[in-house]
């Protein structure tokens, strides 16, 4: 019988994949804001839930040692002042243990139909989640509408698809009969059952709390795994609010809620988090966030499966345009949303010295990068439009980033501060714009600088921007790269040079898709082939191996036995 | 347009896949050497080519110092005196990495339809092949064939056909168009590019040198990477072979032969494997081997992903049965069957020390060990049929090993040497078979002893019996479980013990079918949920991860404009 929760969600299950088949376009969630779709009221609704979470008491009836932790400061000038349930790590490996032998003998279509009901549920906490993000990670509302909420969702759901695609190719039952010349043949009946791994660890990020920590949460979840919910401890809140939601519904679901629990930690407890990551029970682990962390957790946590997102370098590649100031407006949004705080943000744009042609003639360097500048200085001229754009700076790091990153070139855009109409204490700063020399600088940009600071490089030709392009993404890592040219010779070579070194490409983006954007069941975010990443979002290699197979066989009577003697009887 | 090899090998391609789904029966490989199916003369030639080998060099035109190596001794007790040519690891890496340029290129279907294209020639060389695995592994000839034969080939088929339904799941192209309200739709156009690893190294073992290869082999080149062959010094013929055969499938298919690649050793090789694993460009290991080698390549290998299998603590439960005596004939079977060297060979047989009940009435502990050792005199009592089961021993230190092993407890059956009918000098060891006690004699049976040793264990109970299967096999790995009994709740009991701690369970086997025995397309071949192996043969986790995808997209016109402008048109 199958379990009314997947009964309920078959049908989204079913167009989710076909999407993944087909890499078009779908979600099931309304991307905006509205209160048409989310009903009247919603949004107040959801503003005043999180008022509500402020200076206040994180309840979770999950295993506490009584403590409590929390440092979370709004990027909008304000301490959340939360305090969340401070766990033993011994505890809470026990108390999953223990909840994970009634989940995991529950089977595959009870898993995701949960799975699912889970994802629903955190629609409906869209706004709350929304305003959860926006004051833990800095975006702007909008942003944290859209990729904490109805994104992250179509993430969650793409993840939970994909695990059904795998959990489904293997049979409960076989029948298997040999011949056996002129004997009766050999005749067995086997029975295979879904093993998961056991407890899976996600550890989450302070820039995408949700959308980073959906895909590896609900693919452990939809394999009939525990997980232990270890948030980054500059942006708890909203996957504290995940946490429960999940705990909801597996108690309504009959299950102890303890399937899911939540790790919240203050800024000093790394050595915490290195120490449970290398516990055995702890058999996945999904990391989002520094090249140094993640390589540690995939260079020592060799009992678990690790899936690793972390940092890279991400390029754009100018040769020749249509319409350059089109290409140029494309690219500062691309730099100034979210101030650059996005893994696919890019940083290098390569430029030849001897500039680019257009459809209105000869472009020189100089008047490139002008055009750059310029699109970002009016892109951000009205400071109230502004900050929807940037919001603000999520952590001090990157405010110091800034700082030193100023004199490492010729300064094309500077950075300056500016007032949030709405939160004065907000740490808003426009990006960063520098110009930078292909040979002599290569040591600079060849790494990452994270947040809203930029490079456009003088390169000797487009040849050299591909090769500085392929190499860089191969050695340092990337999540996108971009190209703008009108020769088709060029855009294959730079979806040559994508290959080879193992990135997204965007081709000539001048209107409303920008190359930051990911979209789930089509984009593959991230695609394991380079050090930004060992793992996709999502490929059959990121949920295959969270469960694994069981078989036991035992004869039974020849079909044709069977049949004969159902005849006779 | 499909590859002529593609076409050609479609239909095969279409029922593996068929039979992957059911898990029922099936293979296109005839597993009896009959010469109606291979052909009048087929063994003679088969022979003969082995003959020809002998005492000669193995032609292979690939990069080579200049220098050879090989130091083959057949079991059956001579020299095999092949000499091969010797490679340099640079030399290697750098052909293998030119060749994979073209191959990468040229796409799933080719990949598969050439992969499909070797294995039929392999089946072809089913005889020379066999010959070849008897006289490096030890294995008697009808084990020879067809576990070295058509079995290994339907193991290659079943990877091939793993790979190809993963690769075939993401489409080359995509449309993709996202409304926007009452404005155009955004629509792109994108690529999708399979993206092998790179080069993938083999390594192989002496008991099974094809079987065990394949799956990996065949894994790699379906997903489009290179592979270098690093058979095991002992049994490098039958992969010498075997790459010879892919080379010039290879070569008139129009690629670089050195896709395939054959790094032939000798057994003080030892630091040049370890040094070539962790070279940069080897990105994916298939290894079967010791747990020592395989538990290092998974913990220093970082840059590769690591498929194992090693080794485990095989073991068979007794409760109660029909017909003791029909067990104790398939377990004497399962015992002495090549000697034990099978990785799914059982070691340990747990009895309750009140015995067990079978129909005939109540049978004790020693009545039970007694029966087991009498089937397994019986068995062998025929020397010349004997020989054709036990095959010779691999090399000396699994003769050392029975020496060891007898002081360890009472000798139920006495392992003693056997004259060969056609091999005088043969090294045949007939199984030895010990009494030992659950309790006292816990640390002596919980590790493997590789070879024809097995212990009779007398243990407090059933219940008794499950738990040591269950915590041996988590604990030291395992790839078989046996049960026998007639009660259905111990039978339960028996394959929730094999779930927890990862290992394949047979239960009641007393005729035609061996625990030993693993069919391809129906039996998973190990979990990857204990030690004993990481990996599964085969499962989507085994292939998914031998390539990347890698995407390109472009905005074009939303298909309504395009369909507009062609009606205007």
């Amino acid at each position: 019988m199958r379990h009314p929760l997947f009964a309920k969600h078959e049908d989204t299950l079913k167009h989710a994949l076909a999407a993944i088949e087909t890499r078009g376009y779908w979600s099931p969630f309304a991307e905006m804001p509205s209160p048409k779709v989310y009903g009247e009221g919603s949004n107040e609704h959801g503003e005043g839930a999180f008022n509500a979470h402020l200076n206040n008491a994180f309840s979770l009836d999950q295993p506490s040692n009584g403590g409590s932790v929390g440092a979370e400061r709004s990027p909008y000038g304000f301490a959340l002042g939360i305090r969340y349930p401070k766990a033993d790590v011994d505890a809470l490996i026990e108390t999953a243990t223990a909840a994970q032998r009634a989940w995991r003998a529950a089977g595959p279509e009870t898993w995701v139909g949960v799975s699912l009901e889970i994802v629903a549920r955190l629609n409906r906490a869209s706004f709350e989640i929304a305003y959860s993000v926006m004051h833990t990670t800095g975006q702007a509302f909008m942003m944290a509408f859209q990729a904490g909420g109805p994104h992250a969702q179509d993430r969650a759901l793409e993840a939970i698809a994909c695990a059904w695609a795998e959990l489904r190719r293997v049979p409960a039952e076989a029948y298997w009969e040999k011949p056996q010349g002129k004997n009766p043949p050999l005749a067995m009946k086997k029975r295979f059952t879904i093993v998961p791994r056991g407890i899976g660890l996600v550890l989450g990020c302070s820039t995408f709390p949700t959308w980073n920590a959906y895909p590896g949460l609900f693919a452990d979840l939809a394999t009939g795994n525990a997980v232990i919910v270890k948030p980054h401890p500059g942006a708890i809140l909203p996957l504290a609010i995940t946490v429960r939601i999940a705990r909801d519904v597996l108690r309504e679901a009959g299950f102890d809620p303890n399937v899911v629990t939540l790790l919240a930690t203050d800024p000093e407890d790394g050595a915490l988090v290195q120490e449970l990551a290398l516990r055995p029970p702890i058999r996945l682990i999904d990391f989002t966030g520094s090249m140094q962390n993640g390589t540690w957790l995939e260079r020592h946590a060799h009992h678990a499966h690790v899936f690793t997102e972390k940092a890279g370098v991400n390029q754009i590649i100018l040769d020749s345009v249509d319409d350059l100031h089109a290409a140029a407006r494309n690219i500062a949004f691309s730099l100034a949303l979210y101030s650059g705080q996005m893994c696919t943000a890019p940083q290098n744009m390569y430029v030849p010295r001897n500039g680019v042609r257009t459809a209105q003639g000869h472009a020189s360097f100089e008047e490139v990068a002008q055009a750059l500048a310029d699109a970002m200085q009016k892109l951000l001229s009205d400071a109230a439009r502004g900050v929807e754009i940037l919001g603000a700076i999520q952590n001090d790091d990157v405010a110091r980033r800034i700082d030193e990153a100023r004199s490492l070139g010729r300064v094309l855009v500077e950075s300056r501060s500016i007032q949030h109409p709405a939160f004065p204490r907000a740490r808003v700063l426009t990006p960063l714009m520098l110009q930078l020399d292909a040979i002599a600088d290569i040591r600079t940009f060849s790494s990452e600088w994270f947040g809203p600071i930029s490079f456009v490089i003088a390169t000797d030709s487009t040849a050299h921007s591909l090769k500085l392009a392929e190499s860089i993404a191969a050695e340092h890592g990337a999540l996108t790269l971009s190209v703008y040219s009108t020769n088709e010779a060029t855009v294959e070579g730079a979806y040559d040079a994508a290959i080879k070194s193992g990135v997204a490409l965007s081709v000539n983006l001048t209107g409303g898709v920008f190359v930051n954007q990911s979209a789930a069941f089509s984009d593959f975010h991230g695609t394991g082939a380079n050090p930004a990443a060992n793992a996709a979002l999502t490929d059959s290699a990121f949920v295959a191996n969270r469960f694994r197979v069981v078989q036991s066989r035992a004869h039974v009577p020849p079909l044709a036995a069977q049949a004969q003697a159902s005849q006779s009887a």
